[in-house]
């Protein structure tokens, strides 16, 4: 696979020298908006948005813009908007981990502790709600009611899968359909919809807009595969999660649900035990070795790295504009980074 | 006061009755927006939104879109999309109802069990933003974008409001001010914004829709005041919570505020111990006891009073076309009700 040769994955390097300008737009607008007369918005906002992260989903939003034709220079209306629209995407997705942090208990997050532990279960959803509202108010201030009906249904579509993968949760039995299914929701409609968004509120055609919706949503499946296979693989320092977070959760991942379908009837008997929360000491190391026995890391990641030259595969064959070239090849290279990332 | 005239203080029938129409299509799109693959969503947001309530926010959207010329009969395409801006209202009530349930772990919501109990939490903030995530949805269908940045400020707001009331449990020495103000936020700015979009998506003009926010504001806030002073009076049959609910949760209404001013050393150390979580038996009666003595239940529902005459007024001396005098009268009736009811 081409994808396999390095000088092919060069990282998010040329993506963020691309959105370097409209980006510091963005993170303005970010700062300004999560100011309020209740101090505890902004510190618990900042924690969050402060403790880093890619910043993929408002890149996305700055890229199609570009590629729409918005010049970061001279069109300073069409920008401001796009980096209106990539803060409104970034407050989404905060308030989506925070509203996560809520459920899910989870004691790191980006390697530091979680706003849930240091101000409480009432205060992060609140929070969050706070963000979701700002994040609706900031796509008004764009005027297009078009970018305001993608990303509400985006909206939709994550709590959809988030309430999937709950349900699922603790069965190791699910289908390789069911999980693309909930990471499709959760995680790759709202790549799709922020890339999208961004051509649209620059004025981009329906074709541009199309590439960029099928892209995004194949570089989020791509980007959680791999975020769920290094769950299994990463130390805390390399994605700022504890191995086995989702092991001790009973999140049901691909390398799970692939050990479980190689597994024999002892090896799913431990996977049911232990995913419907009964672990014990050794149970982690346990399952690890049933996850290098079966090879179902590599798979997985074989797996996202199919995705990733899909997202690839739709920018290539896109028409795009001389003068947008390098916004193209940043995010073909992005694409192969999001499969290959910590590896 | 003239409020006092039984005769001028007849319920929300005639509120009922001038919406009655509308208010069939907008239940119908409650219950299909509220469809999903996942059964868990139409049957936890069902669960709460057949609970009752009064409906009264939906009302006043629906009451807004009358008032500004909307014809139940022959404008099918203003009316749908009042009923529709109707539903999102209801569908923002309901998640913030499904968050406070969360926050809060009140075990009763209008004589009901309440989501959280049954689901748990982490199924009531997800349903919670999925019911959010539709309000913004069928803001967009209604196609104006102002509509919408009336909403999400709205949104913005209540989460405020309901920081700021956290942040204040426990400590019943706050003002009648900051009382105040957290419940315009939390309560009156939803009733102002339903009742002015009402106007908006029914192309009212500005005199009106600016009325008619008034009016929802004033009507909010004598809603909770008196909702507030129920809470220390009122049995579980008659407003379907316990009394003392907000005793156990330390939150600070204006019943205990004015029986703090009002105390001696001693009572202020109690009212401080109670809210600040340390109950003992035969302490809510003690409570009502004080509540009494200084009779604030009642003067809270003469300050409720004051604001619903406001509310009353403002109503009155608009300039409303003939054949909406049935909706005027009927909004003046449901505002003094606001301030009566339960009493």
């Amino acid at each position: 696979m081409s994808a396999a040769n390095p000088s092919e994955h060069r990282g998010l390097d040329a993506l963020i020298a691309a959105t370097q300008g409209a980006m510091g737009d963005c993170n303005a607008i970010i700062l300004a908006r999560t100011q309020s007369e209740i101090d505890l918005i902004p510190a618990l906002a900042g924690h969050l948005i402060a403790g880093g992260g890619k910043r993929m989903r408002p890149m996305l939003t700055l890229a199609g813009a570009l590629l729409a034709g918005a010049d970061i220079n001279s069109d300073a209306g069409q920008m401001q908007n796009a980096a209106k629209l990539a803060a409104a995407v970034e407050f989404i997705h905060t308030a989506t981990l925070l509203h996560d942090d809520v459920i899910d208990a989870s004691e790191l997050r980006r390697g530091n502790k979680t706003a849930s532990a240091i101000w409480g279960n009432e205060a992060s959803v609140l929070v969050g709600d706070f963000l979701f509202a700002r994040a609706f108010e900031l796509m008004v201030e764009t005027g297009k009611i078009a970018v305001l009906g993608r990303l509400a249904k985006a909206a939709a579509r994550i709590t959809e899968g988030e309430i999937s993968q709950m349900l699922l949760a603790g069965n190791p039995a699910a289908s390789v359909e069911d999980y693309t299914r909930i990471i499709t929701a959760k995680t790759a409609e709202l790549f799709a919809a922020a890339a999208t968004s961004g051509v649209m509120v620059a004025g981009g055609d329906d074709a541009l807009a199309e590439a960029m919706e099928d892209y995004g949503m194949a570089l989020g499946v791509a980007f959680q595969i791999a975020d769920d296979a290094l769950d299994y693989a990463a130390t805390s320092d390399a994605i700022g999660k504890e191995i086995g977070d989702d092991f001790r959760e009973g999140k049901i991942t691909l390398p799970v649900i692939l050990a479980w379908q190689d597994g024999d009837a002892i090896e799913r008997e431990f996977w049911q035990k232990c995913l419907g929360g009964d672990i014990g000491g050794g149970d982690l190391d346990k399952a690890l070795d049933l996850i290098k026995k079966h090879n179902t890391i590599t798979r997985a990641l074989d797996e996202a790295r199919k995705h990733a030259e899909k997202a690839a595969a739709i920018i290539e064959k896109t028409e795009i504009a001389p003068e947008a070239q390098k916004i193209s090849t940043a995010l073909i290279e992005a694409a192969r980074f999001a499969a290959m990332r910590g590896v």
